[in-house]
Parts: structure tokens; sequence; C-alpha cells
């Protein structure tokens, strides 16, 4: 007794226990992998294969590493003899090698991807959402999902596509909450226990992604879950946490920083540079929204066209080169994505050193239009780069060209500034040194990050915390927050949908978003099917067949034989149908579906002989003993649902969609006077919404 | 169109912009405040009265200041001129003002809460919470409880009574939210809308209470707040930001940080020290299921008892008196709690201090038995402390008990580690330096903090983000999760209750508990009023008339006359009737509220002179022309709600209980095949829940 409800309610907690060991293992293997296979564009480790550029050049002992001087790193040229590193030779080779590469890996992902789980491609979030507001697909959390979406996504990520490992990170989570689930028949064998072990995985995914566990509980909280009960957040919270400090445990990144981007300066801000934050906040909305027009745009066209949609692996190879073969000329796009965002967040030293973006001469203005075009060319390729059949992300490349839209600002103002002061007689209005103690064009990185990644997936608080464990400081949450409001606002205002919604949307799913208000004054019984206004012409012209079969079909309690519900059932599609006490009085007693009755007919056919096809059903209490001469009668009380949900005809829909949301309901039962007048399912639901928010 | 639209959303952003300024500000003013009357009771400033005794001692110039070494800061023997500081007299002098301050602080808080606004007493926490679940008490967060709230707890807490400012500063910050609302209709006039900004004040206000705007928005959604949208949850972040910049702009404390113990060093810990940590949640459970135990025991002697219940003044004075007189020869419990937080989760520093606790000879044993003393004073002063008549919280003292707690254990660790280091042998199984870089009592002392505020309150992910933002680290997420968890687990294993739910118990206030699960297997039938038994035995003996009064009460849509309505509200003391088409079908039309039948009945009576007793009242659509001779109808179908809540009598309970707490319901009517069978209201699900749990 004692041990038994002591195991049930410890089995949650070791469920996502073991979540989170598993999900920070995977995560650190995977970030491992990918920085191997990303550095094997360039070369390999002479004498150690198996180490990443950086490991091989500490082993190696050189005396001074910096970026590219590092014997131990042979470069592919070197291995065809060619060894003069200024030659075109040398150059157009390496660059040969880096696209083949590239093209190689993208290849073999989409190969993968295409031959053993063809849903591990994509981020993976809106198919989660769904999921976790009660859509069941078959295999999307999978463990072949999670095993090719591992493989494939550190050879996508390595291959130097403009996407990023974040999004994927929260759908393997997720497999692998669902696959632990099954060790505890509590949560493997219920779909709504199970969503709160998803929950809590989905949070373990955020943390492991970015290192910050409370940024991923809330992104659970506001993002992904649906239903995000208090208990649900708490075990998440435990979960991330557990995934982080495994992480932390499996070090990928050599530094004993579990957040990605640590800044351990500190970086001050005045209250009129909240001006440029906000114009950064703006920038971010109106991209994000240009960005999920044009990419919706793409892969409706993707999805309609033969060509296009038909031959994945082509397109991924041909996006794969142009990427390749464009981003290795600019040196912000040929790095990777999380080392660009890196230089970008930093400030610069007081040494001068070797990065452009700090050198006050000539190199800046380089630097500058080197940030443009790299901002131009990400923002481009990003549009047709996410939705191709590879595991892939949206979090970083729009962090990436965030970074690089508020460092552009950032010089910006720097230089503005710089030029006011060394005006005559302008010195004196600023008590700080620029660029050391107040206009720091690394935070404006920070905040355009904050601002992009917001318009494009119009998250608030949880962005905001993620944002301000990435960089490990409180000391930003004011301007990242100025921004992202603005972002988020600007963004509402063109549009409302995020990428995550407007992608479910592209898709189909029945996904009742629980944000929006809908103050509609529309009551039940306008949308409810069949509806009132083609009963009232039904009545006009009983002739018309078609609309007849719009007439709400009901099953009575009693009095029906087999063969007309054998019928019913074929001449309509309906999922369920109300059980009434009879036709004339329309009296709700239940509701029934599809599914059981056909299984409880038959099962009835095959192992009860003596039910034929006259034989009566009953839904009803009273079954008359089997009239003599009569067929016997078939009792089907216990498969009915005698809990419907209903409302009343002049219910608001406010009410209604209120219902569905917070109970989680696939269909309701509209009455009057106790009558049943109709259904309303949740495809009725969304359908209402659409055609409400395209007015 | 486009400026109403833009106002109507800007509204809330611009009410909780003022909610935060407003109570940064009025934290501030109370922290400033309560500081320099808390000094009052040792003296006064000689020439500028107006500063408490560090900003004294500061402005005074003194070369070393040391707690008691200052010459500007007058003690109130000198003044009459006693200037021998070691003589009895002048202790014991100095003893009866420290008493006579505390008292007279603490009356003038009583008599102030007792003439003005007896609202302003207690937490508030648990009344905030029965309000934010729909339950409206007059008058609670009104301008007068705010005032005198605020003036109350200033004198409270200086008065050195064993009672925190921070649950206050709740019950504060959702009365700003209250009276801004009312400036912007949208809020001010709809309880639903008002409940919104309550929930974003209720983030600002534990945001200026601890410096933690985060952790003010996961208090308000796992504690607080029943109906948490997300859209709320964005603006309580903003609200609880903006409180917190203008506290830190107001800057009471004189220090730069916005956390309240803000520990600015690295602290290790090794997993071994899980333990000890495990060790501390456990007492933390125990000890904070023992304190509300005692408390509610205590509280409902106070509520019973003519005695103590009507003379809350002198219940006051005692308390006050006696806390003083006792606290007063300990100097972990003479100095205010805040300051003796910080000493205890201070670690020692390498220079040889004043510190007693962090002397390794005779004075660490003294200070060791100060603390125990201290601890068990603490305890037994606070459950007589929370509940009395002026504003008090809880949080603090928690916090000081556990910190006491932890340093405790955290020394006796320390201790065993020295000794077993001295042991010969042994000095090899530590690699670090205990005390500097393992062993840390500082952070024992904070675990214990988090571990003993978690079995008072039972809160969990918003406890460990208030305890890191307290501490402005990450580095204690992990001991502090740990205590926390078990602390959790410990304390639900022993009483499902925290003090705030078990105050709401003790005054009966009609609040659903929105966590736990109740897989009870009864359906609605068993639970509605009339029940089915009862109805039963009514059969049996027609005669019993006091049973048939408990049949359903109905009205039925056409048919009963005004007098016959008047005399069913005279019988009845229902709160509301449903609405059948008659008495023999008893199916459901609507349903009516008694309010609603007064007034309209009332109006009628005034306004219409034809209508008399006799008239018949229609609540349906197709009202007859009046009758030639008979008298005037009257039509009530507006006054009907045409959409009650109803589910069928097979609903299991589960489900009903889901319905009221996730759409806020007040009743729901129970049909079978159509016909109204009786109602379920908060109150019957209330009292199905209690028997439930206590059996």
């Amino acid at each position: 007794g004692l041990l038994q409800s002591g195991w049930d309610a410890g089995a949650g907690w070791i469920c996502v226990l073991f979540v989170g060991l598993a999900a920070g293992a995977t995560a650190g293997i995977i970030d491992i992998g990918a920085r191997w296979m990303s550095d094997l564009k360039t070369g390999v480790c002479a004498d150690r294969f198996w180490l990443d550029r950086e490991h091989c050049c500490w082993s190696s002992n050189d005396t001074f590493y910096k970026d590219d001087d590092c014997k131990a790193w042979t470069k592919w040229p070197w291995m065809l003899n060619y060894y003069n590193s200024s030659s075109f030779l040398f150059l157009f080779l390496e660059w040969i090698f880096y696209i083949g590469w590239a093209v190689a890996m993208s290849t073999l992902a989409v190969l993968f991807v295409k031959i053993f789980a063809p849903y591990a491609c994509g981020s993976g979030i809106p198919e989660i959402k769904c999921i976790l507001s009660g859509f069941v697909i078959r295999g999307y959390l999978g463990k072949w999902t999670f095993i090719i979406k591992s493989v494939g996504l550190i050879l996508s990520s390595a291959s130097g596509l403009s996407l990023g490992k974040e999004g994927p990170m929260v759908h393997l989570a997720c497999c692998i909450g669902n696959i632990f689930s099954y060790l505890f028949p509590k949560y493997g064998l219920n779909e709504a226990k199970k969503r709160e072990i998803l929950s809590a995985s989905a949070a373990a995914g955020v943390s492991v992604a970015f290192g910050a566990p409370i940024g991923g509980v809330l992104f659970s909280l506001e993002e992904a879950s649906y239903y995000f009960p208090l208990k649900t957040m708490w075990r998440s919270f435990f979960c991330a946490l557990v995934a982080g400090i495994i992480l932390r445990f499996v070090n990928p990144f050599g530094s004993n920083q579990t957040s990605l981007f640590h800044v351990d300066y500190m970086m001050k801000w005045t209250f009129i540079e909240l001006v440029p934050f906000a114009l950064l906040g703006l920038f971010g909305g109106i991209i994000g929204s240009l960005f999920i027009f044009a990419n919706i745009r793409w892969s409706r066209f993707r999805k309609n066209s033969k060509t296009l949609g038909g031959n994945p692996i082509y397109e991924v190879m041909i996006i794969t080169f142009i990427t390749a073969a464009i981003s290795y000329f600019n040196p912000f796009t040929r790095k990777s994505a999380l080392s660009m965002i890196q230089q970008l967040f930093d400030r610069c030293e007081d040494q001068v050193d070797e990065d452009s973006l700090c050198d006050q001469n000539k190199a800046l203005s380089i630097a500058f239009g080197q940030l443009l075009w790299a901002l131009i060319f990400k923002f481009i390729i990003t549009i047709f780069t996410f939705g191709i059949k590879v595991p892939c992300g949206l979090f970083v490349p729009s962090i990436g060209m965030g970074a690089i839209a508020g460092r552009i600002l950032g010089i910006t103002v720097d230089q503005i500034f710089r030029a006011v002061q060394a005006t005559p007689g302008h010195s004196e209005y600023f008590t700080c040194q620029i660029g050391k103690d107040c206009v720091m064009p690394g935070l404006y990185a920070m905040v355009g990050a904050a601002a992009v990644l917001g318009g494009v997936t119009r998250m608030t608080v949880s962005l905001v915390v993620i944002m301000f464990e990435l960089t490990g400081s409180l000391e930003f949450i004011v301007p990242t927050m100025v921004a992202t409001m603005f972002s988020k606002w600007i963004g509402d205002g063109i549009s409302k949908m995020g990428i995550y919604e407007a992608h479910i949307e592209l898709n189909g799913y029945p996904f009742l978003d629980s944000k929006g208000e809908y103050p509609y004054s529309t009551v039940a019984s306008q949308v409810m099917r069949p509806s009132i206004h083609r009963q009232v012409a039904d009545e006009m012209s009983m002739s018309d067949l078609r609309e007849l079969k719009n007439e709400l079909s009901v099953i009575t309690e009693s009095g029906m034989s087999l063969g007309d519900l054998e019928s019913l059932l074929r001449q309509t599609d309906f999922n369920g149908f109300p059980v009434v006490v009879s036709q004339n009085s329309m009296h709700l007693v239940g509701f029934i579906t599809r599914r059981d009755i056909l299984l409880a007919l038959h099962t009835a056919r095959k192992t009860q002989p003596y039910v034929v096809t006259n034989s009566i059903a009953y839904f009803s209490d009273g079954v008359p003993d089997s009239v003599p001469g009569g067929p016997a009668p078939l009792r089907l009380r216990k498969i009915l649902d005698m809990a419907p949900m209903t409302v009343t005809d002049q219910t608001p829909m406010e009410t209604v969609i209120d219902m569905f949301r917070k109970l989680g309901l696939r269909q309701v039962l509209v009455t009057k006077n106790g009558k049943v007048l109709g259904i309303i399912t949740k495809k009725d639901i969304l359908q209402f919404m659409r055609n409400k928010n395209s007015q």
C-alpha cells in the first residue's frame, strides 16, 4: 500500500531524472560530434584524427596558437602536397574541399532522414506544440526518429547550413521522454500523463541547448506546453537542471561555463540608449514578420510544387552548395554561427587584438561591410533553409541575424558618438568613455539577437530569461526586455502568428491556440453543425436530399437494429453520434464514438452467433427479455459515454472556446431545453476562429 | 477606431507601469522608514535625528566605525546622563528603552489597524490567493488598507517582533494594483480583468520585497494566482521589473545591489555535501509542518477564545514585551532579522574579524550556543506572532530560522571535518581546504533558509528562483533545489497544506485549491443537492415535510405567478434557481440568480402598476397577449441566463472539479436525459473535497 503509493509518486520523478540524464548526455555527444565534423571541412588532425581543431592544436603544444597557425592541423590541400597557402590553387582547393564536405554531409543527412525516419526533419517544435495540445502523431517521438535526428543533426549542423541545433534538441529531448515513459506504465499508457513527461522533456531540451534551465521551464510553459500544471513545472525544473548538470559534466566546449555565450564582464548602459534598443526591437519585429511571410510562402510553394517537393535531396544539395560557396568568402559566415555570435557579443578588450571589429582604423569599415553583407545573405538563405528535409532549428540563425544587425547599429552609434565627442565643445557631453563604459557594440548585438528571435518566435518572458541565462548576467535584462517588447508589439501588429504557429497552420494540424482572446458575439447555435439556417432551409424544401444529409445523425437508446446502425455508419462519416431517448424527443442520453460502435458491432457479430441484422441494440438500462420468436437483443450500454459535455444553444462562443482549450475537449453537444440540437467539434472551432481572424 | 484599439491594448501596460512605479516607491519608503525606526530603539542621531545609525555614523566621519563605536549616535541612557556603558544601571536603562520603544511601536501599529483598517493586519497572502481565485472581499484592497498597512508595517517591523515585511509587501502591491485599476474602466469595472492586474501586482510585490523580478513572476504564477494566462505573465514581468528598477533607484539600503543578501564570492560544494543538504531539507519539512500545526492550533484557540480574541491590543503588547525582553540578550536576535541573515549567509573572510562565528576558538562555541538558543526562541515566538493583529509576514522569520539551523549544521560538519583531518593518516582525504573551498557554513545557512521556507510555504520553483536572485548566484541552485525538494516531500507527507492554505481553511474562505489531483470514483449525482438518496426516502415517506424541502426548487418558464415566485424566494435560501419547461418534464431552459429575480420583481412592482400578485411571469419567448380580464403578464426572459453549465449525472467528480477550477464556475446543473436533477455549487465541491481528504 504505502510502498505502492510511494512508487506511484516517485515514478514521475525517476522518469524525468532518466530523461534529464539522457538528454544531457545526448546533447553533449551531439555538440562534440558537430564540432569535430564542422572542423573536418577545413582539415583533419594529423596524428589523432578524432580531435577537433582546437583540441588538436592544444594537444600539439604549439607555442602560440592562433586561428590558423597550427602545424598539427592538416589542411586538405596539404594532403595533396600543396603547401603555399597564398597561391590561388591552394585557396581554390580549400574552397572546393569546403564545399565538397558540406554537400557530402548534408546529403548524407537528408538521405538518412528520407530512408529511415521522415519525421526527423525540421525543427519539430510546431509538431511538439500540437502533440502537447493532445494531437497524436504516431512515430513522431519514436526511437528511430531519435537516432536519425541525432545523427542527422550532427551532419546538418556541421555542413555549415544556416540552421541551429537548438530546436531539434527539444524534439530529441521529447523523443527521450516518450521512450522512457514506456518504462513506467502509469505514463506510457496514458496519453495525458505522458504529456506531463513530454513537457518536462521540452524544458530539458532548451536547458541543454542553451544552458538555461529556468529559461527551459519557461519555454515549456510559454511556448511548448498547452496544459502546464504546477506539478509539471516542478518536475520540468528538476529535469532541466539534471540535464544541464550532465551537459556540464560532459563539458563539450572545454570550458567550465554552462552558459553558451558567457559574458564575464560588466556592460553598462545609459537610459538614453534605450532609444536605439527600442529601434532594434522595431527592426526585429519587422524582419521577423518578413521572414515568417517569406518562409511560409516558400514552404507553401515547396508543398505544392512537384519538382521541388518531390526532390528533397537535390534541394538540400543545391542549398548547401550555395551556402558553402558564398559563405566561404566572408569571415563572419565562414566560421560556425556560434563562434560568430560569441565574437559579436564580445566587447573590445583594452589590448589591440586581431579582431577587425575592434580596430578603429580601416579594418572596421571593411568589417562593417562584411557584416552588412552577412546579414543580407543570412536572411535570404535562412528563408530557403528552414524547411528543407534535414534536422534544422531556427534559434541560432535568428540570434545570428540579430547579433549582426545589433552590432551594425552598435558600431554606427559608437562612431556617431565618437564623432560628436571629437567636435570641439561637445566632449563634455560624455562623462563616460565610449566603447569602454557606455556605448558597447557587444551589448547592442545581444539586444539585437533578442529582438530578432522575439520577432520570429514571438516568445517573451522565456526569451528574456534565456538571453540572461545565455550570457550569465542580470545586467542586460532591461535592454533585452525593451527590445523584446517592441519586437513583439510590432511583430504582432504586422501578423499575429509566430513562425511555429504559421507552420502549424501551413501543415493543417488541429491546434487550438491557447493565447489570444476572442470576444466574439457569436453563440453556440450559430457555429454548431447542422447549422440552424440549413435546417430552416430544409423545412422549406424538403425534397433537397443533399441538404437533408446535413441533419444531425443520432442514435436512439433503443429501437434501432444492428442493420440500422450499420447503415448509419456507412452513410455518414462522423466520428461520433449523440444517443437520444427517441427521434421525437431528442433528449440526450450519452455519446458514442464511431470507433467504439464499430468495434462493438464487430465483436458481437463474431462472438454472439444469435445476434443478427434484425437484433435490436439497447443503450438503455432496461433491456426487455428477448421477445419469443424475435432476434436476441444486443446490450451496448457499457460502451456509451454517459458524461458528454453539453452547452446550451445560447452559450457564447467565447465560453465554448474556453471550454475546448482548458478542458481539452474534442467535441461538445449543443442542447436547447434538454434536446440535442447539434454538435461542435474541435475542427468547427478551428474553422470558426480562422474565419473570424480573416475577417 | 485604431486609436481606440491602441488605447485598449496599451491601457493594461500603462496600468502595470504605474503599479510598478508606485510599488517600487512604496517599498523604498517603507524600507527607509523601518530602518530608521528600528534604530530608534537604541538611540537617535545627535544633530540630525532623521538619520539612521549607519548613515549617522557615516556622515559624522568617525575614523573607525564599528558596531557600537560611533559618537554621533546618541544612546538613550546618554540623554539621562549615564555614560558608563559597562555599569549595570546603564545596561538596564538601555534594556528598558529597548523594550519601551518596541512596545510603543507595536501598540501604535495595532491601534492604527484596529481603528482605521482591520484588513491591514496579517500577511494578506491567504486573502490575496482567495481574491485571485474569484472571491470578493470588499475593502480588502482599498486605499485605507494600503495607508494603514504601510504605516503599520514600518512600526511593526521596527518593533523587533519576529515578523517580516515581505508578505505584506505583496498585499500592499495588490492594493496599489486595485487602486490604479480604477483609472482604467476596462480593468476597474471588470473583476476578471482586474485580477490580471492584481496578478501582476503580486509579482511586483515579491520583486520589491526580495529584489527578485523573475522570482516574483513565478511566485505569482505558482502561489498567488489562480488563472495566469501568458499575457498576464508578460505584464507581470514588466511590472516586477519596473518596481525593481525604481526600488534600486530609491536605493534604501545604500548599496547598489538589488539583491537583498548579495553574495559576491564563489561558494563551492562537493557532491558528498548533498547528504547534509538533504538532511536540512528533511529538517525544513518537519519544522515547517510543526510550525503550521502549532500556529493553526493557536490561531484557532485565539479565534474561539473571548479573552484572547477580544483583546488584540493586549496580546500584541504582551508578545512584543516578551520578544523584546528576551531577544535583547542574544546578539543574533537583538539585531534586525535581515542583518542576522546576512551575517549567517556570509563566509568567513581570511582576516580574523570580529565575527564570533568565524573564530575557531572559544567564541565559536559560545556563538553555537547562542544560535541554538536563538533557533528555539524564534520558533516558539513566531508561532505566537504570526496572526496577531499587526501587519506581519512570514518569509523573513522562516528564512531566519532556516539560516540559523543551516549555520548550526554547517558549523557541526565543519568541525567534524576538521577533527577528521586533524587525525593522523586522514588528512589526505581532503583535497580542499575546509572552510575556504569546500565546507562553507554560509552555504549551509542559505540551503537551510530555503528548506524551512519551503517547509512552511510549500513553494518550489519560485522559491529556488527567489533564493538564487536573493543571493545573485546560479552556483547554489543545485543545493537549494535538493533541500527544497526534500522539504516539500517530507512536508507534504506530514500534511498536505502549506501555511497559507491552512489559514484559508481556518478562515473558511471558499478557495478551490488548483493543485492536487482527485482521482475520485464518485459521479456528479452522488454529490449534487438534493441528493438521490433523500429523494428516494421522500418517495417512501411522503409526509415528512422537512425532507420535502430538500427537493430541487425550480421555476417554470411560464405559469408561475408573481406571488408563487415571491413565496418561493421566501421559503428557500438558495442563491439561484434552474428554470425548466414544466414541473413534469423538468427540461432545462436556463438559470436565474436570486439577486436578479428579486431586483426584477422589485422593479416591476414599482414601475409597472398593472403588474399584480396574480400576474404570470414568463421566462419563455412566446408571451401570450394579456388575457382579457386577467392580470398583465410580466416578461422576464432578458434576466434569464440562457447558458448555464450542465453536466450529466454520470459525469465523474474529477471532471466536475476540473470544470470548476479551470472555468471558474460558481455552480453547475446536473441533468439526466435532458431533465434537471440537481445542482452542485462551489460550496458542495469544497465540502466534498474536505470529506474525501479527511477520509
